[in-house]
């Protein structure tokens, strides 16, 4: 099935809004399987707009179209859509109805102007918005079936995955049960991940499976979409196959699905009515602002702790008799853990502390990056070595030093080489 | 003058990458006072690259593409050009032996695939790459001028600058010196800001300055492009019109041009050898983390403090005497500035201190927000309450904070009223 996509608006042709919705609606098309053949950006033009509905229509069998459905006098696509497919535009009584309920749930008599969102083409099928007021359609315009789209990208969303994808999942005649399964990691680079999971897709039979990757740094996104008649089709496909991902991947997975690094050591320290202090250097509070924002860590995160020249750390910690103004050591890393852990009353430290190197930031620039965890009973300990620019860096060792302390809350070994390091 | 732009590649098409090479380059068109008509995107297909360039052939007066100019196999650019405009590839000798050189500087030999980026089309104009591999070109395709482009933002950003806006601005017979002067505030919303500067285009001759706006929430930049002869006309123009555009903003200008605010907080510290302790609590080290790891800040940021409990900072800070486990107060804010201060020995603190609203996050989730500045000499505070759920609130109390010791700093009213904040 060859498929387009039509984004619509001045805001994204004139690059004043970045196309984040194209980018989205062709993932989760990929993740399902299906691909998209062509993208297309026109503004709020009539003649532009008109083009390319016809030249889609000749195309492709499947166009998504996203934005232009709002209230206003430059929301263009239903007029378009009806000039482009030979209909008139005519009122949608149902969805007029579950605008004004809309407005009256919010107290609020609906302005005139956002009639014109029931105005849809005639014969066009509606595509619901539970959400919102603009009122997704389908229908056809040339040879392909068009499906009209809000730009709110939540709205999007939604009836991308409640309305469309089963709709052009029918249209192609495959099994409409899909799922996606997601394994986040980090340490491992794209293709070294690739190369671990080797073979993993013959697993399940008949294609029913696709592995895919996508990469920011520094982790890692291990994706399977399995197709299948149902639920429990799907699960009996998935299962081997993500019991051998996770085999493969091993202690490298810090989080599946929808869960993220942060809320994994969170929800740890949750469960075991832990508490935590950080101690930070040239992250400069980038590992604070992952956790103690997150609902839940006004119980867990007790302190975190910002310098930029080790030396301030005697005047936040004491520290007395630990040097802390020559190269640092592994000694010194732990008495700082240690001291951290003591002054906060928290069950756990982590601390960070980096020396950078000296000179531009170029990409050679790097940072020897020195790791300490504290517990009353134990420490832990990791030193590694980043190089890529400041930013490469910062990133790389707020994500090393979170990676370090879930292994230790789990069990595993707090020190595996990583692809990202130099030894 | 009809402008398109085709960005070509898999890795864009399938959404795997953001298309942020589209806004970049249809931002700096409108920088200068050009449009983009039409945006066309496609993968790495030799069909779809064929016909796409055909239909901006037919259509356009200048065509950008980006992408495609890499060593590999599936790098197409070149060879479809040639095969649209009905011309040879040949090799080009002056390119090969830059790239040889640009190898031998890195003490590489030149691998033999990347012979393929010297090879373009018959009677292609060079488009210099002084920091890459990738060579681009010009040459003409139906009725339009094609512009080829590397898909590496960097290599992009300058060949676009140097070598294409130059030559789209002659085609388009229009002076070929362009200014873009930008301020950025923080406190108006945009239609606000619109407001405010009605008018000051006009106070220029003949339209040759244009006013455009970016709303990156929540700070707003307003553009002044500026199009003259030369620089002295340039100047000429901008000077009475920017000067406007300060006296009109006033003190929600936060930085012009590339300076931000952090910058601006870290460059008035510098200047007078002033050291900086910070407190946060749900900003959970928003702040910090923006000011902490820029050059420069470790002769200037002393000390950072994160806690998510306010009756954490007896710990950190003493504060005996102080209540900090009742509602907030004015009192109890200033103490805690001036206990950080004092603890941490810098020259200034800034504290900030929120209070979350209880229930679920909603757009009408809301926050107040207790600021306070101490130095051995003064202190300042400011109450705020903004609504927007929680990252909203994040967001807008982290930059009203650095708002405000920027106020501080210069000798500005640190209260004064913003539209964000609900009174």
């Amino acid at each position: 099935m060859r498929i387009e996509i039509i984004c619509t608006g001045d805001e994204v042709l004139t690059g004043k809004i970045v196309n984040t919705n194209f980018s989205y609606m062709a993932q989760k098309l990929e993740d399902v399987g299906l691909s998209v053949h062509w993208g297309t950006t026109v503004g709020d033009d009539r003649d532009s707009l008109l083009r390319a509905f016809r030249l889609a229509g000749e195309r492709a069998d499947a166009v998504i179209v996203n934005g232009g459905l709002g209230p206003t006098v430059d929301d263009l696509s239903q007029e378009i859509a009806a000039q482009a497919a030979g209909v008139e535009l005519e009122l949608h009584e149902e969805w007029l109805e579950r605008m004004e309920a809309f407005f009256l749930k919010r107290a609020r008599s609906m302005p005139p102007n956002n009639r014109k969102q029931a105005m849809l083409p005639a014969g066009a099928e509606m595509l619901d918005n539970p959400i919102g007021t603009a009122c997704g359609f389908a229908l056809d315009i040339g040879k392909a079936r068009f499906f009209f789209t809000p730009g709110v990208p939540r709205e999007l969303r939604r009836m991308l995955e409640e309305q469309i994808i089963p709709r052009l999942l029918e249209r192609g005649g495959e099994p409409t049960s899909i799922f996606l399964k997601r394994f986040h990691s980090y340490g491992l680079g794209e293709s070294h991940v690739d190369q671990l999971l080797a073979g993993v897709e013959a697993m399940a039979p008949d294609g029913s499976i696709k592995l895919g990757f996508r990469a920011h740094y520094p982790q890692i996104e291990t994706k399977l979409t399995v197709r299948g008649t149902d639920a429990g089709d799907i699960s009996r496909k998935l299962e081997p196959v993500q019991a051998e991902v996770r085999r493969r991947l091993g202690n490298f997975i810090l989080a599946e699905d929808d869960k993220t690094l942060e809320g994994v050591v969170l929800a740890e320290l949750l469960a075991r009515q832990g508490t935590l202090a950080v101690v930070e250097t040239f992250t400069g509070g980038q590992i604070a602002v992952r956790l103690a924002p997150m609902p839940g860590a006004e119980h867990v995160f007790r302190r975190g702790i910002v310098v930029r020249e080790f030396t301030q750390l005697h005047g936040v910690l004491g520290l007395e008799g630990v040097h802390l103004a020559g190269p640092m050591t592994q000694e010194t890393t732990e008495a700082v853990a240690r001291a951290a852990r003591e002054r906060s009353g928290a069950t756990h430290a982590l601390v960070v502390l980096i020396e950078l190197d000296d000179g531009p930031d170029r990409i050679d620039f790097g940072g020897t990056i020195w790791i300490g965890i504290a517990t009353a009973e134990a420490t832990a300990f990791r030193r590694s070595r980043v190089l890529g620019g400041r930013e490469w860096v910062r990133l790389g060792a707020a994500e090393l030093a979170l990676d370090c302390l879930r292994r230790f809350l789990l069990g595993l070994p707090v020190v595996e080489r990583i692809d990202f390091e130099k030894t």
